[in-house]
């Protein structure tokens, strides 16, 4: 599989973040009876890896399409509309580093759907499964996610084990992909509430 | 599109709020270990204008079925068992007043489902995404919607950006609704934790 | 209908719950900065019944397929892959109690899908509708459901009416089942936030 590579080091990551939610608690210019925002509980860099069916790969597909909107069809991703209704399903190996290959240290399981029809946007619903000698739990996400921007936040809503009721975001970036095939996630997770 | 019109001004969306919050705090007769409820830190009241194809609309439509039970079909809502089972996806337009053609100030992007066989009911889970000068950021909302009662409350479940781990809670009411191609909600969200 | 019972005491689920919830708090070695877990503000065991449509029972039956990979059919849960891929939409009964004759206390809202190929597992997103003289109100849940483990927790992520906000944690587990047609699934729910 010749993945692309966009030689994005890890720590690139980290600092986007810490930028980025700095910003978060200035942008907003009303004055509210905001809380001021605790300092993160846990960070996390994971990466999953999403193999689309696509009618010669069931062996090794993690995820189906099973359901698309009137005149789609469940081998490929829709061509019009920017997939506009296509939804997966799927179980993607988590790996702590950007190698397909890595020992797994869990599994990301749950949902996705094209939802745009003039530009590639998705949203997602998704579960991380973690069973590794550093984390047992899930963390369980939710939110849009705008395929085409390089980073986009989405919401940790739960968790459980390890991650029991925890909250935060989880900063999503595509790391690579092949045509309609591969997608690979880097997701910098920031908890700001952990018990 | 002639729209039918409640004739319900926005600020009765308030008043009923207000109440609505006030019994909330009483209605559980059971004595336990409550936290107080904290003042509402944030209040927004949006609309979204959902066009659900039909199978002639294909341009103008911001939604479609991607899921049906069998003997559905993709194209209209089933008329049987309220069409329970029927799965859409959408990307609606979002504006600050009940006119489908004020400039949006972002897009609800989800999905919902029909749930119950004996009367109209749905299950959502979407998310505001906003770019205004107002706001920018993500709300995402989770929750079981009896279509029929006038004013529901969904969870507010999690936030990004100008909404960092947001949580509250958003009544819902159908604004006009034309046939089983136009609705147009409502969506009252009071938030009780910003940062 | 001839339920398997699995003679299992509802006090069991308690000492369980409790034993869990203890593990939980020791099992991350890592030190950071954590919350102290506050207690329980109420815990709920209720049951619901999910009854699939098998293309013979659309009288009772209480959920339905709605999507499905390609070569699936939305009749039977397709037999291949552990029915990796099968999309199911619900309105359940749920009771006080395991007898599916019991009245009901409200009604399980959601959906769920099969989301491993080499093993049965499930991913679920419902809500609680309650509305009874003990609870008046909605609670919402997300997450992983593993359904051939015992004891499974997914995430409580909101609720609203006497559930205003909540959070906590669901342990499910599989309390009886009859081929691919009726599950009872019971959850005990213990909620850390109440207002």
């Amino acid at each position: 599989m010749a993945i692309k590579k966009y030689n994005r080091a890890v720590h690139l990551c980290f600092v986007w973040l810490v930028v980025s939610t700095a910003l978060l608690q200035t942008s907003d210019g009303h004055s509210r009876k905001k809380r001021s925002l605790p300092q993160p509980c846990r960070n996390l860099v994971l990466y999953f890896h999403d193999v689309i069916y696509n009618g010669k790969n069931a062996d090794n597909a993690t995820s189906t399409l099973v359901g698309a909107p009137q005149g789609g069809n469940l081998t490929l991703l829709a061509g019009k509309d920017n997939h506009f209704g296509d939804l997966a399903v799927f179980d993607d190996p988590i790996t702590v580093d950007n190698n397909f290959h890595s020992p797994p240290v869990g599994r990301a399981q749950g949902f996705y759907f094209y939802d745009m029809k003039n530009t590639f946007s998705s949203w997602l619903g998704f579960t991380f499964v973690l069973n590794s000698t550093d984390y047992k739990g899930t963390i369980t996400f939710s939110g849009a996610d705008p395929i085409l921007t390089k980073h986009r936040d989405i919401s940790v809503v739960g968790g459980t084990g390890d991650f029991l009721m925890t909250r935060g975001i989880a900063t999503i970036s595509t790391d690579a992909y092949e045509g309609d095939v591969y997608f690979r996630l880097c997701v910098n997770i920031t908890l700001y509430e952990c018990y």
